[in-house]
């Protein structure tokens, strides 16, 4: 079986990379399916699991009700017990057995027995930009200033998230097998490239 | 032409990448070529050249002379020197025309204007110790904790070198197109998926 696991700076092109690496390899591909099979066993609505998981740090959860009735507390409990449940579905689709391609959820470290291949995308600040606002969701109109707030905040989220987990921090070089910056690359290019080169690493290992 | 730079941590195989590269590639080659045509320029002995563009950092070549006669100033101006002369050497090679991998040098800034592909070369820690114990020069019988100090203190003059080049600092991953980490790989079996990804990246320019 092999994994492939994409971590990303948030704008990087990281999710369309991992999409059509599975595309183009015909294997499974997990990202927001994984949110759903986690509010699933929640019984928790999927946009609540996606924002706590996403968006919330977890200083923030303590300042955001901190002074209020509700504990600070609570919320990490929720945020930590979701982490859990997360971890769960990642291990049941590695026990599935199939080759699959995974965005997110620190699923290098959570299936690192399974020895998967690990990608970490990047790119410029400027890549990163026109690439957020050339997909902006209908509707939203975020200027440069906030969009680079947005950036910088979900990629401290998913930093913090990692460091709970993992002793290598989020984007730490030496934690992937190969760091891509897309920037300059059309991402239909640049995935033959990608799954030349995971293709050796697993070969290389019979 | 195409122009393939390699920056690397001390102890990640990446000269070994570099060298195994061009020859794939079968195109020139350069790393101490460049020293030694620096001290030809300079009519210095290559040994000098290579131990002060590579051992002493800024700081501590002021440390060094503090307190005696001799002005670090002098010291600093002479590094200064040596590598303005690095930097047309970097551009005769250039202007060849010529297709060629560089390792080390800084190549990736110096050489931008001709749009090299720039790959950065890590290992763990423990990979890198033992490549350096595996390897080490004839007579060189360091402790791990010795060679860890040679490792880091390399790395910093490197940093530190960049630093006086470059708003990017050494190793940032968006400064790169792509980082690889030798930890696991056979360098002979890494090679040819390199060379695939920059082929890719070249064709893609067209």
């Amino acid at each position: 079986m092999r994994i492939i696991t994409i971590s990303r700076e948030f704008g990087s092109g990281g999710r369309e990379l991992g999409k059509r690496l599975a595309d183009l390899l015909a294997c499974d591909y997990y990202d927001s399916e994984i949110v759903h099979a986690v509010a699933q066993k929640s019984g928790m609505d999927a946009g609540y699991v996606a924002d706590t998981l996403s968006n919330h740090g977890w200083q923030d959860m303590a300042l955001t009700f901190r002074g209020t009735l509700s504990s600070p507390t609570y919320f990490q409990a929720s945020k930590v017990a979701l982490l859990l449940q997360q971890k769960k579905v990642l291990e049941e689709i590695a026990a599935l057995g199939k080759d699959c391609v995974i965005v997110g959820r620190n699923a290098d470290v959570i299936l690192k027995d399974y020895a998967p291949f690990n990608i970490f995308v990047c790119a410029s600040t400027e890549a990163k930009v026109q690439r957020c606002q050339e997909r902006a969701p209908e509707g939203e109109n975020l200027t440069e200033k906030e969009l680079l707030r947005k950036m910088k905040k979900i990629d401290e989220v998913r930093a913090q998230t990692r460091a709970i987990m993992s002793d290598a921090a989020w984007g730490q070089r030496s934690a992937y097998h190969i760091t891509i910056n897309t920037t300059g690359w059309d991402i239909k290019a640049l995935v033959p490239a990608v799954a030349d080169f995971a293709g050796r690493w697993f070969e290389r290992k019979k």
